[in-house]
């Protein structure tokens, strides 16, 4: 019987499909591929290695050793199952850093030189053009979290002179010196009143739920703009929309406490708040999905050479 | 009799005032504080420096040696007053390359990112999130003037990872080296099928009307975005909208053939193009006034020393 590698990415191009195949069978691996999770199910009995979004099918997976998601956040997995089956989880962090620091930079000058006032400007055929904006320029910023997203957010900063660019983590390093100096969360409440700009791109983690509280919120300045494109349960959102209604703080947000926002959710009509609907880091920029590919290759050479692999996830930790 | 500057710009602050005046003072003048031109006339008599924008306020001030306007483009000067009188004119190129730069790296988002569409999609309260969106990352950009905003430009830029930044300018200089490589303009029919990003940042002169014509527009790739933050002049714009509504080309337009856009002209409602009312390079962002006041001041000093100053314009030439 042949070892089986089952694939259920159906962003996935033909061009990748042949790499995964013939990487697969240099392992001895049979790759075999899916469009829906469903039809997936017949091919998991003698499944090896699963390449798959979905966090149920390798509970139905019994000869399970590694499963790699082609996402970042890992906090729809259950720590049980693969404690269970002692299969691994990697994750494809790495893949998303550039498209979502674009999203970054594009959400942050939108709202710094009120772009949509000026589309509703143009929509009605005005030409006014005297609205006061902002800029990049001489902002403090502060990123929590430095991860792939944060690095990439924070190369793409340093381009527009800000007047610092601070990190807060866990780890203290300073990834390629890309920050100014790094913060533990312990001196969050000190750096929050010096900043003008806030990125959150921190993992769902039951440490990181509301790390933005109303009291942090509160000690922000006045005019302060906050992007979050980590999970939505960082942020307090009714504190955050409270602050946005008396037009004291901007936000811009691409993910929520719950989505989709239900229907009749008061935030739909907040002013001061530009709304993505989670699309800042999916896989619609051809790139991302390239460098999920490429990393589950990586990891999947490490695979068969025995090496440990590189995108592991504790999933304890929950990153 | 006392030596006068007049000043005539409405947004300057106190503090900027205060700046001007005390220097003006350490060189034997009197500075004169206008809010609108027509005040600014009965002190034009004895004018010797004049720092407004307008370009009637000079023919009325027959003592005037030296005028600086606020703006960067001085196409609506008229080189006859200044040979007449041989006074100098200065521009505040230098002050607007900032803001104008952040100005295009938002547009080029916006498009890119589809950012419209995603805007009538959470205005419709609907979570669609599969649209295709495209990157700076790998992309290929071409910027036509070198000057203060494409380099501000070519630097941001160089943050989001482009395959490539070349600039095309007449003097052959690359300054900083932020570009790979410059071209002249003979060299513009051979780079334009290889960019995918064209930046126009041009002066407004007889040479560059129509620099990009129906036939260059043409040699672009399918997909190509232009933004012009110039003058309108330097597009085809008939041409232009043809290649917009034909799906072939993207643009975001701050500059017009005729501004503001008359308000039967079809260009309000052509698909795939970003209209901003010329604002991207506006007095709105403080940091511009604050350098235009800190540029005009440098001069003062060169002034008052008897050194040539170092924004003055060939009017004849154009910049």
């Amino acid at each position: 019987m042949s070892r089986i590698l089952v694939t259920a990415i159906p962003q996935l191009t033909e061009a990748h499909r042949g790499r995964i195949r013939a990487a697969a069978e240099r392992q001895g691996l049979e790759a075999l591929f899916f469009e829906r999770d469903g039809d997936a199910l017949p091919a998991l009995a003698g499944a090896e290695i699963l390449f798959a979004q979905s966090a149920d099918l390798a509970a139905a997976a019994p000869a399970l050793r590694w499963q790699c998601t082609p996402s970042a956040g890992v906090d729809h997995f259950s720590p049980e199952t693969f404690a269970a089956s002692g299969a691994v989880l990697t994750n494809s962090s790495g893949a998303y850093g550039v498209t979502i620091a674009e999203h970054v930079i594009l959400v942050i000058l939108q709202l710094l030189r009120r772009q949509p006032e000026y589309a509703d400007i143009i929509a009605r055929r005005q030409w006014r053009r005297d609205l006061a904006i902002r800029s990049i320029h001489g902002s403090r910023a502060l990123l929590l979290g430095t991860g792939d997203i944060g690095r990439e957010t924070a190369r793409r900063l340093r381009g527009f002179a800000p007047a610092s660019v601070t990190g807060m983590n866990r780890s203290g390093r300073n990834p390629e010196n890309l920050f100014d100096r790094i913060i533990p969360e312990g001196e969050l409440d000190a750096a929050l009143p010096e900043a003008d700009l806030v990125i959150l791109s921190l993992p769902g983690t039951a440490e990181t739920v509301h790390v933005l509280d109303r009291r942090r919120l509160s000690r922000l300045p006045d005019g302060a703009l906050l992007v979050n494109v980590g999970r939505g349960a960082a942020v307090d959102q009714a504190a955050l929309e409270a602050e946005l209604r008396a037009g004291r703080l901007y936000a811009a947000l691409d993910v929520f406490e719950r989505e989709p926002i239900p229907a009749d959710a008061s935030l739909w009509q907040c002013p001061n708040l530009l709304i993505t609907p989670h699309a800042a880091g999916n896989m619609t920029l051809p790139y991302t999905l390239d460098r999920i590919v490429e990393l589950f290759l990586q990891d999947l050479e490490n695979y068969g050479a025995g090496r440990p692999l590189e995108r592991r996830v504790d999933l304890r930790r929950g990153y």
